[in-house]
């Protein structure tokens, strides 16, 4: 088994999850799980998405959610957003680290739903956004592909069409001089299955050698983490996540917005593999048992349930003696 | 990836669900269930355990879930017994495929709590059992290991100890002429990795190399299904799930009784994965959300939920007409 001795786990529970809750989230309670967060030494921690309120009225307060919450040392805070205005108003906060990302989706349909947008018309509004972000000095380092697996309103995704669209991307950033390090591949429904991404990512690998890839994983039905393990075995060492599988609740019918997968237990994987993440997760794992108190509902995350395998080794050992 | 082309699954819903659950389920709801899974195709599903209804109340009516469920053609019937006994009450109902195992805990901790016998007693019980086994006429064709990898009073297992457990029972069956052609390895308590499912099922397959294996899985920690993807790279080609993940309740804080990985999650995976089951996937679905009615609670399946890929394809199939 060939795996990486270090990942990189970007922490979206704070921006997937409170976006998707049908339940309102007081303003206060948003800060303090990005605050509880902040002390798992994630390097990134995305913190809320600039979207329409009329849309998302979950996050009408992202403004006041930026200014609550406190920067840790050695994190990053990034947040989603849509189009330009969405990008000055994070730009806005003064606080955020505001990074931008050529995004695209690969099915027609998702596209339309999503972003009320086409993919040909994602490509000019590409266009313009790498203008704007020219303009706001935005680093733009990452090329993302939605749905790069499979979609529930047009099935399978032919891996060839994903690669086409990175190319497209990939043109974009070169024509504007962009350096883009990453290229994201995001599973957005739930269709991949450990062998669609060793298909995938050695696609990716081959065309672009040089380039990181991270993956966007959703656990919709429940090969997230066995599509982390294939991914890492690959190489791949830069994941999502949200804490206790934040991002969706599979129990109260969400049908269409499934979960990411839970960073408790992908740090959990990792540490029984050997692989470092950087993240404390004793402390993780106090975070998703207050997330479920913040949501108020049972969320998918395991290990805060099962437990923790380092404190009954502890216990274990103290009993040897 | 190296994967078999077909896997045997051994549906233990009602048995180890019903063992477990908090609140009653009415003998005709446990009935259901089966018969529900009789259509599904299993080869094989264990409906009870004859133990002592002191210990386990929810298992009082084994004798009358027994008298009631309809055998299908094709499915072996099988029960849990802990001793004699209990061997004797599965033995008279008549309508049972009773056979034996010769079991061993590898946690000296974890015996004595689950079935009030030290290891070393339990080799003596095995021998009077083996006995037991003759003169009843009951084959015993297993040899099986609970908590092979770990456990919550002792820590981790050492995979040098599984073996010379299994070693000390194949003496026992080969002493008695008993034809063993299965070796189970049971994560108990949900403390397996994918690495040390390939470290001790390559010890085991170097010991053993005529023998077959089953893993019966808990997915405790989130890992149940890389852990059984793990096994099958090694070749494994024989499962232990329960339907909707029944065998304990995440949501009930049953610490200590984590379910068995979700039986349609994993017909999920091998269908997406080119590897047959003969179980039928859309009719396990509706059973699934049957036996989270018949709980009366949410279980963890996620496929379930999430949906079928199958009639996402078709209906995206038909659209594109």
């Amino acid at each position: 088994m060939s795996l990486p001795k270090r990942i990189v786990i970007h922490e979206l529970g704070p921006r997937e999850g409170m976006q998707i809750e049908k339940n309102p989230v007081s303003t206060a309670e948003k800060i303090r799980l990005i605050d509880l967060l902040s002390e798992c030494h994630f390097p990134e921690i995305e913190v809320v998405s600039f979207v329409n309120p009329k849309w998302v009225p979950q996050m009408a307060d992202a403004e006041q959610v930026v200014a609550g919450f406190k920067r840790a040392p050695g994190t990053k805070y990034t947040s989603v957003y849509l189009n330009t205005q969405g990008m000055n108003r994070a730009v806005a906060t003064k606080k955020l680290d505001v990074e931008g990302s050529l995004s695209v989706t690969a099915s027609e349909t998702f596209s339309k739903k999503n972003t009320n947008r086409t993919i040909e018309e994602t490509f000019a509004e590409t266009e313009k956004r790498v203008a704007a972000f020219r303009e706001v000095g935005v680093p733009a380092t990452e090329v993302s592909v939605m749905a790069a697996f499979g979609c529930n309103y047009e099935g399978d995704i032919d891996p060839k069409h994903v690669i086409g669209l990175i190319d497209r991307l990939m043109g974009i950033a070169r024509a504007n001089d962009l350096n883009i390090g990453l290229i994201q591949l995001a599973d957005t429904m739930g269709w991949a299955n450990p062998m669609a991404i060793r298909r995938m990512v050695g696609m990716v690998r081959e065309r672009w050698p040089d380039k990181r890839i991270n993956l966007h994983l959703h656990d919709t039905r429940g090969l997230g983490l066995s599509n982390a393990l294939a991914a890492m075995e690959m190489g791949v060492d830069d994941f999502d996540s949200a804490v206790a599988g934040l991002g969706g609740c599979p129990y109260a019918g969400f049908k269409d917005a499934p979960g990411n997968i839970a960073t408790e237990d992908l740090v959990h994987m990792c540490n029984e593999l050997g692989i470092e993440t950087g993240v404390d997760l004793e402390r993780l794992l106090d975070v998703a048992r207050e997330a479920e108190k913040i949501v108020g509902h049972p969320l998918p995350g395991k290990v805060m349930r099962g437990g923790h395998l380092a404190s009954y080794r502890k216990r274990a050992a103290e009993q040897r003696q």
